[in-house]
């Protein structure tokens, strides 16, 4: 028998030759990888060649639960997708919950690997061990959630779980995303690679069961992590009740939600016009994830107006920032349309506001006129032309295909000194906290394996004032790279690969946290697992994303913030003075590097490094 | 046991006193209503009283399948909706199709009769015999397909069914319509009804089956059924390959397709802009019915433009003529985006559709001026005038309060002679089918028991020359009185009440096709019914649907037509000349009140006919 926690299968489907096979996951990469992030991780450093086109049937598109999917365990039935990213030409990996995870869980996979390019527009239909590809000619041009209820149809089962893209990943906008349900896999354009396959939707069931190792052991071991989330001071108070969208107000109140393009933090915060009491008027009930107790997903409903009867899920958070803060739309019922237009096109949320963003203040100085922009008048707070611009970018109409790959393409084509407005790493366009008023932020920004990602190494110690693994200052530049590394590391283990839902992330931060969650793997897989041993895991996975990109040419120059970060202070607000400048960059770098085992100059994993965490093999190709 | 084809229970839920009880049918009910439609009108004559408002806590709102719903016979898993009309004040039935309806009578019932107003907004589950009220204050709002897909969220059920209003049922809106799935039961305000009651949705789910009477003579039956569809001139050559779409090459060609508020017919044929190929570049695959292998839905899907994205179960032909024909809007993505529209808003297509065309000719007339629209032009052709009025009617802001209960409500409110330009019967607005090119469509508006509704009698013999009863010249207006009555007891007792679509009735029209659905029912049943029977219940039905309206105060008065088709001849086209003078109607009435046994003068029923069809109990009532 496999171990617990796994199906022990990997289906890989190639829609060029239309092979469908299936093999057995190594139980040693379940083991050194866990599952989720770390499989898609693996998987993509050893299949896609160096170069490879991430747009060309080349590239792969990774399906990837963890172990925890499917269980008892709460909170946890996501799933990380994975391929090279046509955003950022990086490793690039998202996460996402709802009920597909489950289903292709339970339909008998720890990954699906899909491979080639279809000749025409293509579904795949899972069900258990049976698999199919159907045409999807008719499927093409539609939204999201119209895709996904005329499959259910057309299959006669409305209890299938689909995964599709919108008309942005059929037009390979590089910030298309992936959809399931109301839920995406939304950075990086992955959406994009699925659109450049000819693959608009997966739909699947499943009906398996997920063994458990030690059944003794593992009944204790899901009780003490739901004790745990109990008295998490966020999870429930916060977290259920209010869903990120809280976050506009406490980022205003820290001086660190980002605005008008990152040009106006500290001094553009409306908290009264998108913040909590803006949000509670609109709200729509909650939904939740598959096995998930918290339901963090605040529904909002627009009452009146052009938009009345509009809902989304969410808006979240950072996309609050990005169609609010960033675009300096204070209209809230034009922030939730702009996000349910983005669910439905399938487009990322972060990176669509910020390349609006982008385009709001080029236009503002000039370097975009009305004749660029078909006659659109594009200042910050233009609410109109930002939902118009959503459309035109998902179907790369007018200056929508100029903006549809994102502020790093669009500055290349532009020119004119445009570059500079460009808010993003490595192609990635930045999150809500400004890392002018939280430093480690900047460093994960910098350094994370993806472009600029708070989710790949949060720096909750600065904002929630955690003192594991030791206390900081969020304005100080110390102990900000070990900091990072750290939060990249434990995210990563047991965030992104188990797939634990990063939101009970706080709770890995007491002190009993490692040992639950270590508990919980060792129960269900039967492996064992210490607090070293997760670290290790994380350090690993970090390693060979690293190593992937270092193949395609990245070096320690890409570790790096967008200019304006690094040149202007804060210029009011609670974080106003504060600045991150270029030394102190370097400074938190080297630090970085150095906690890492890299090297100071390239920024490449040093060969001892790599042969520590079992990864020679990855040495030998990536050091010659 | 129970009859077969029936599950003998009727479920009543009073949403005042909360009380659910279940209470039998009787066999008599059975065997002389046959079901669906037949059943509304009964209990709505006899529970609801004279004057009832229909947006009070006095009226019911009845669903009915019939008993061909959940059984192998094809093309007959429907149901009818009844209650009192806000829009006609007229006794009022709807017919859908979907899936709703099986999971009903899976779940134990031949009908839900909803009484009463529920304090808050509320949605109805029902699972088999489990009756729930549960709270719809979050859904309150909501878009008809968001209401759907959140509520099956909410249940953590995604194969339950639902119906439900859209914000102009919430509204009141006298338009507005019931949406399952992408169905509605659509003309006469039957989700204005369901809003004032605060009934947002009913889920259901059964899990039950329909017991059959003798197997042995239903196999063939059924066999006989599908055989005669498969040798049908129209239900796959034309159903299946085209949907109701190809009516408008058909009908302009024809010269009797509506056009610009009825002032156009002949003159204003839009076959090239929202035809048969315009419909087809935008094709999406089809949608069925439960228990359908006909298909006739085809969905559309907008490729470019502002739209771009959307797709529409249809437009169906009756769309197309009001979105289309009638607003003088050539633009097809429009009218498949205002399609979407009025399905999601739950607007009934045909009633919006001319009360826009109403008053883009007011508009056009000066009676209504850019003060009254808020600025807005309402020319006819305006397409986005139209999409936005849909918006402003089902939220009842500016203009659209005026217009949000339909032409008859509006003109009396805007006077100035408007009423003339108000192309109703009783308040429902007209279908597309001119009748000064076709009379007996026009004496069936005039007398079918809830407005001019082309599906209570339509004269398929004028348009497919079917011979049965006898041949016709679509010009005369011999013998369209007699007509008129054949066709809507036949189509109220093969159609309405069993519950087969109408799209199967050519078939009808055949001479085996009573026998074939006669056998159908008896050995379904265990009733006997001959052609005469059926007729017989048809009968039966029209005259107590006219008498709950007679109660209501209405007389021979009332049927008529709209001023314009009894004055102006058609101008030009394929029926270019023709007309329909007050005399013609009055000398086809007399002859329709004649086959009807009727009074002459008040198109009263006479009470010898009423006892013949055994109602005597309802002349004892409406002819003191």
């Amino acid at each position: 028998m496999y171990q617990g926690g796994y199906t022990g299968k990997i289906l890989r489907i190639n829609l060029t030759d239309q092979s469908i096979t299936k093999e057995d996951l190594p139980q040693k990469t379940a083991k050194d990888y866990i599952g989720g992030a770390g499989f898609c991780i693996k998987y993509l450093f050893d299949e896609v060649k160096k170069g490879e086109d991430p747009l060309g049937p080349g590239n792969k598109l990774i399906f990837a639960p963890g172990p925890f999917t499917g269980t008892k365990i709460p909170c946890a039935s996501r799933m990380a997708v994975g391929a090279k990213s046509p955003l950022t030409n990086t490793i690039g990996v998202a996460l996402t919950g709802g009920y597909f995870p489950v289903e292709l869980k339970y339909a008998g996979y720890d990954a699906v690997i899909i491979e080639g390019k279809a000749e025409k527009p293509t579904y795949i239909q899972i069900k258990d061990s049976k698999v199919q590809l159907r045409s999807a000619v008719d499927l093409w041009g539609m939204k999201t959630s119209d895709c996904q209820q005329v499959i259910k149809n057309k299959l006669n089962d409305q209890s299938v779980r689909i995964a599709c893209i919108g008309p942005a990943g059929e037009n390979l906008s590089k910030m298309a995303s992936i959809i399931n349900e109301m839920r995406a896999a939304g950075r990086r354009g992955l959406g994009a690679v699925m659109g450049s396959k000819n693959l608009k939707a997966i739909a699947i069931k499943g009906t398996g069961t997920i063994a458990v190792s030690s059944a003794e052991k593992f009944k204790p071991a899901v009780a003490a992590m739901k004790g745990a989330m109990k008295d998490s001071p966020t999870l429930y108070p916060f977290f259920s009740k209010t869903g990120t969208s809280g976050g506009v107000d406490m980022f205003c109140s820290l001086g660190i939600f980002a605005a008008k393009n990152y040009s106006a933090t500290g001094e553009f915060e409306p908290v009264a016009e998108i913040g909590l009491k803006a949000q509670s008027s609109r709200r729509a009930g909650r939904a939740h994830c598959s096995g998930c107790p918290v339901g963090c997903t605040h529904l909002k409903r627009v009452k009146t107006g052009a938009h009345a009867g509009t809902i989304a899920e969410g808006p979240e958070f950072e996309t609050l920032y990005s169609f609010g803060g960033m675009t300096g739309v204070e209209d809230i019922d034009s922030v939730i349309a702009a996000d349910r237009l983005a669910d439905e096109y399938g487009l990322d949320t972060i990176s669509a506001g910020v390349t609006i963003a982008f385009a709001m203040e080029l236009y503002e100085k000039g370097i975009l006129n009305s004749d660029d922009t078909g006659g659109m008048e594009l200042n910050f707070g233009n609410h109109i032309a930002m939902l118009e611009l959503l459309r035109l970018m998902s179907f790369r109409e007018g200056i929508g295909d100029l903006l549809a790959d994102g502020t790093k393409a669009a500055a290349e084509k532009i020119g004119k000194g445009s570059e500079k407005y460009a808010m993003h790493v490595k192609g990635l366009e930045l999150p809500a906290y400004d890392p002018r008023g939280s430093k480690a932020q900047g460093v994960n920004y910098a350094t994370a394996y993806c472009g600029a990602d708070h989710n790949r190494g949060y720096a909750i110690q600065e904002i929630f004032g955690h003192s594991i693994p030791f206390s900081v200052n969020r304005f100080d530049i110390k102990r900000k790279g070990e900091l990072t590394a750290f939060n990249q590391d434990m995210r990563t283990a047991i965030g992104d690969c188990t797939t634990f839902c990063i939101f009970v992330f706080d709770m890995a931060l007491a002190e009993s946290a490692f040992q639950i969650i270590g508990n919980l793997l060792s129960a269900l897989t039967g492996f064992e697992y210490t607090q070293d041993d997760f670290m290790k895991v994380g350090e690993r996975i970090n390693n060979i994303a690293r190593a992937f990109n270092v193949r395609e040419g990245f070096t320690r120059a890409q570790d790096t913030l967008p200019n304006r970060l690094l040149t202007e202070p804060l210029k009011a607000g609670a974080s106003k003075g504060h600045a991150l400048s270029k030394n102190d960059l370097d400074e938190m770098l080297d630090e970085y590097y150095t906690k890492r085992g890299w090297d100071l100059n390239t920024g490449n994993p040093k060969r001892e490094k790599l042969v520590e965490l079992g990864l020679e093999y990855v040495a030998d190709i990536i050091l010659k």
